[in-house]
């Protein structure tokens, strides 16, 4: 009878593959903020310990894992990380990014000068567990929905700094990004509504001045605005803060008119709900701003 | 007989102002950071929703609330985030950053544009709920030493590139600062005791190097290795994982020849406990690493 | 006998005024160009004439004037210019962004130190004349479709670095804003069509990545395109290089599905037919890539 | 009888090569520029069409072909793009900027990563199109002169923050540069020599501030003003707006003592008679201001 | 017998004016050194003893004296570290940079904030001793020439980062700036010389590339290369490392023709008889190399 | 019999190796310093020279050499002028910094293009001949303390912009390194005591704010001073402009309870005299603001 299990040392044993990971992020977009986040950690005189310490040339070898059980995100900033700060640093990959993990798998081995392995570990771990820790809440909201369309979208409460890194963190963990800014899409919210009078004569002023391939969004907090907003040709409703027995007829009102997205009140708890109320879209501040980071 | 409270309607009701606020961290220091994180939420074209419907000269108030109970950290942030969006906004303060406040307490008043208003709420709150996530759940922790001499300390399990911002608001909640990076203060690890021989000879390499300015810190896994690390002459000892029966040991030992600070398994639930074998600073990395964004 | 032109000496005589000037753009979005631009005019040593030659107390005064009949497009990035190198230099407007003026036209009038407006001088004009150039060009499309509904757009063919002050000038001659980037709408192109396989396939990968506020534009060659990106939910079809029967039977096709926006061989000759084949949008590189820079 | 044509599919059939082509520019002088270009487009998510399309292993070849005749310019800008875009893109140059072409000559071929190649396209072909530009016009005026010794040169009208971009394109077009900024010459214009009450005046003023490796320009609108300029040792005189006769006049009076350099009223129709009036220079705003984009 | 010297405590009793002070360095060409100065003493935190200790309200007043006798330099370059860090710190100045004083003079005197002057005073003494250190050592070198034409002129060997700020203490001194850069003139060495074939082959090459409004200055080592030199139209000659009787006849046999400049084994024991030769201009490496910072 | 001496052309005749060479400088924290030095001396166009008279594919060989004798230091910085310059310049290093050399001994050779050997020249000296003035006057001052434990330190008085390097130069020169900057120690001088009150409340007030790794200095002007500061717990005591005799009687109140640090009045004559007195560090500004620069 063979062996059952036949795992090698590093190898991802029990680990879920993504069913698609994210493309990764260009080093145009990201090298700037891990630049930054390195000096910010050598500060004027670097790593004087390990500089006092190692010689030079003495080279070692590191296992980047999560001790707990979760999505993993980040692999590439490690790797930023280090290229950053010493090409001679190799990183060979286990995983990728969007693989779910059982507690202590290895997700890369590194490989080079100790002084190097050494400096850069922190400010690495800061990127993947943070990054790490918003896939999994990701996922596990969206192991919630498991059969329904439904999709889970991120807000801006990001972190100053890190949007980009925590939005594509979420989609690392099978989420999906809400617009990454103000400038993106457009969002009339009911302040927006009640200085233009309408939702009609918002839309009106909004339409009059953006370009044709800009999304425009309409927060209704009624099942009035709800219709109001799909009358006037919204391409996406925010149904905020409604009650299940609300969302499900804001949804038939709509009826499917525009896309429509629920906010509030949402936890891994009534996610599930929500979802059957037959929202397309529920965003979770949530994913960004209350993740804990992984160890 | 005059009425015994005549609070005002956004006047601090339940609040307990900090022992001592911490000083201001310098624009200098953080102007850079919290421009950039507009500018990331920005984008190119900027708040296109505000734009297109409030008129430039409309003006509104807005009151900065946290909705939880909590301590305060960041008003300084806020007000840099408006300071370099729109001068025309001003901001009067109820309260200082480390005090703590119930809930729905306003910490102060923001008046101007209301398209600045709007455009820089986001970010605003962005910093200004983490950092006073930071500052509540270290206010916490120090709740529970009161009446010891222990204080709780922060690690560099920081977010990248708010390392900062983050070490003020542990200041807020009552807490102290390690170390900012890597090149303030010699930390010396149980690799770099390995590739050295011993903790000896790792103190004479790292004597030879650092000026006499800079505090050598040893982490000690065992009693025998804090004996040595007190016998060398080291100014800190991380006593690291040690249940409480052996850190009250290693104290003994140490006999106040360096600082003890012990580090590892330190939750809201055993931190009095450690506090009491004696150390002189616990140090938390959940402070920064776990903290909860306040809403 | 006609009024013997009672024309104020600053008043613009002629100016027809813009619908609605665009919002102004956002100095932490255009201080940084600004800047740059200016020390790319310094160099090291500064104004070494001016410098040598007024003295620093010496004040003039200086029109800003179109020579050539035109659209205005850019006071605010003078005022910027001036406010970054000399904030003594006051600037009063006579006219707004989008203004269509007759030859000569004073828009407005500095005053401040001589060596100041010496030394902005030429920056200025840099910026003001080739965003009015843009304006005025886009104006003449403008124009030649007054009574339709159709839109004329821009699009990414601008100058390298000065993306948003383009799109700024194109809204500010009655244009509308094309995406700002790769990254704020999906555009679909032959050769994605064709490593996807098909238009349906396209669509079904992008839908799998990107979030739900973003556009997604697919191009059309041929009418069986057209009709397939249609079917397949395209919110813009981009009509690329069609002959007007072809353009008409595009729209006719897509029936209201989607934006329609026709590209390719658009002249100022061309413009009103190829608007009167019914599309939405007519988007027109030559708007930034060769309008002329105003003197 | 043999084929009259026997072009290489992608080479240079009937390209002119340049007298000299110019030197290189230093990456240390635009590598900033450039990557601040790719930014501007990759916005916050990047290229979010092509990620979502291309598979990261796909790879392309692409030609970088101009589509009218014209003088290449910007070869070395295009690698630039793709170095800092993804180094895993080749180029293979067949043409020297300062290059001559027909229509569609291929002046390059890029091979690569397909995702790459899509990625960097518009802004790669942004720089060579507005360069190609400018040294088509800058090579048009230069032939116009052909037999004669005067030069074409251009002026500070060029577009913000490319300037050392377009200089180099009229070098690459067979044109001169003038002064770089305000810091590199003395150009003595007329409201400078108001304030100083003489050009003598002027000029001694500058001499006592400015390094004697500083060349002294003086702008001359009069005979009388030339022959003063020269009596006192101008090195270069400008010579603004002036018929050809009083241009013939100028030269014959200034004698050799000072370069002469003609501007104002410049055109391809009128540049040979202004040239054969004996000036050294003759500088022309239109040759940055004024390109056209080549396609 | 009455006091000789009723001195003001404030005020500049012995000092001498400059014959005229240098036009101010413009900020936007040194506000971001100086920024980079005071982050570079700021660190992470701050300054944390002064923070610690002076309450935020506590004005104090401080005056900036030199203790040495020396020629001021960086009155502009104090104002900016102080408006810099702090705008309510305000400045009055008794003399102008340029001026030179007796030992212990008072410059100036700064009043505001007792934490802001405390933690801007390093940045500013190390900006300001630095320069009047060269501004006194040229005029030192300036007074050695008193009664002949020929000027003092500085060189390349500046202070990495601090150019612009040695140049300006050079004419603070009374002394000539050489080039800025290896841009703004051309300087043909023996090494260039050699890859030519001669003075002549280079200067050819030289122009037929650079602008007319760039200066050609060529090195000399040998009566023979003046010669060439001043034959071939060179606008400055270089009479490197010549003794006293070949400097004399190098200035014979260029004749007016070029700018002669004297270089190497300059001292102010030397500088009267190398002057004497006849030279224009006599280029001093040491005055910002060798300058002693002041106290 | 003796072996036939057998120093390569090249090598270091009579260099006497550091002890221990500094660990050398990480690229992210110099990197940036030198870049912006490389584009003061470059400008806008380069070297314009040297681009026009050699053939880029020309290479030569260099020599870097210190004519007279001394210490070096900056051999890395060097070698990052070029790194950064032209990754075709190779550097073979005979020398580590540190090493003290007799005049004209060759530290290294540089090979590459001879463009780039000339372009980059006179930075590469101007930080190699600073840095090495510095470490050769440090040498000096370590070299008269032979046989004493006392130790050479230097202080904030260094160059704008350059700390880390010039620090650097010091450690190399065989001295120690005092604080960074502002933020990384405690230095409570005699205006900081004033506001306090005395040593004891100052002391307090710090210890209350700044975290435990952060040593503490106090200045003590005099014996009572100085005791109290020791009495206090103070770390480090800086005995400022004592007499010799004040200063072995506050070694010997201080009585090991403090490191002691002695500063003022030090020059090369008296500095073993002070060092006689028992202090454990001698800090002179002198190594950073008075070092010559070497040629």
């Amino acid at each position: 009878m063979p062996a059952p299990s036949a795992k090698s040392a590093t190898g991802p044993a029990e680990a879920r593959p993504p069913a698609s990971p994210p493309p990764p992020l260009h080093p145009l977009l990201i090298d700037d903020v891990v630049r930054a986040a390195l000096q910010e950690d050598l500060g004027r005189a670097g790593d004087i310990t390990s500089a006092a310490l190692f010689p030079p040339d003495q080279t070692a070898q590191a296992s980047l894992t999560i001790r707990e059980a979760g999505t993993l995100a980040g692999l590439d900033v490690v790797s930023t990380v280090f290229r950053l700060l010493d090409p001679a640093v190799t990183i060979a990959r286990h995983l990728a990014d969007g693989t779910t993990v059982a507690a202590n798998t290895p997700a890369a081995t590194l490989m080079g000068p100790a002084r190097s392995l050494l400096t850069g570990e922190r400010v690495a771990l800061n990127f993947f567990g943070r990054m790490s820790g918003i896939a999994t809440l990701t996922a596990a909201y969206v192991a919630k929905l498991e059969g329904l369309p439904t999709r889970i979208a991120c807000t801006r409460k990001t972190t100053p700094g890190l949007r980009l890194f925590e939005k594509y963190a979420v989609r690392a963990g099978g989420g999906r990004n809400h617009r990454f800014g103000l400038d993106d899409a457009v969002m009339i919210k009911d302040n927006h509504i009640a200085v233009a009078g309408s939702i009609a004569e918002a839309l009106a002023r909004v339409r009059a001045e953006v370009g044709h391939t800009v999304t425009l969004e309409v927060e209704a907090d009624t099942l009035e605005q709800a219709s109001e907003a799909a009358d006037q040709g919204a391409d996406v409703i925010l149904l905020d803060n409604m009650d299940l027995e609300t969302l499900r007829a804001a949804v038939s009102r709509i009826a499917g008119r525009a896309i429509t997205e629920a906010s509030g009140g949402v936890s891994l708890e009534t996610v599930r709900a929500i979802a059957e109320t037959g929202v397309d879209v529920i965003s979770v501040g949530a994913l960004t701003h209350s993740a804990r980071v992984l160890d």
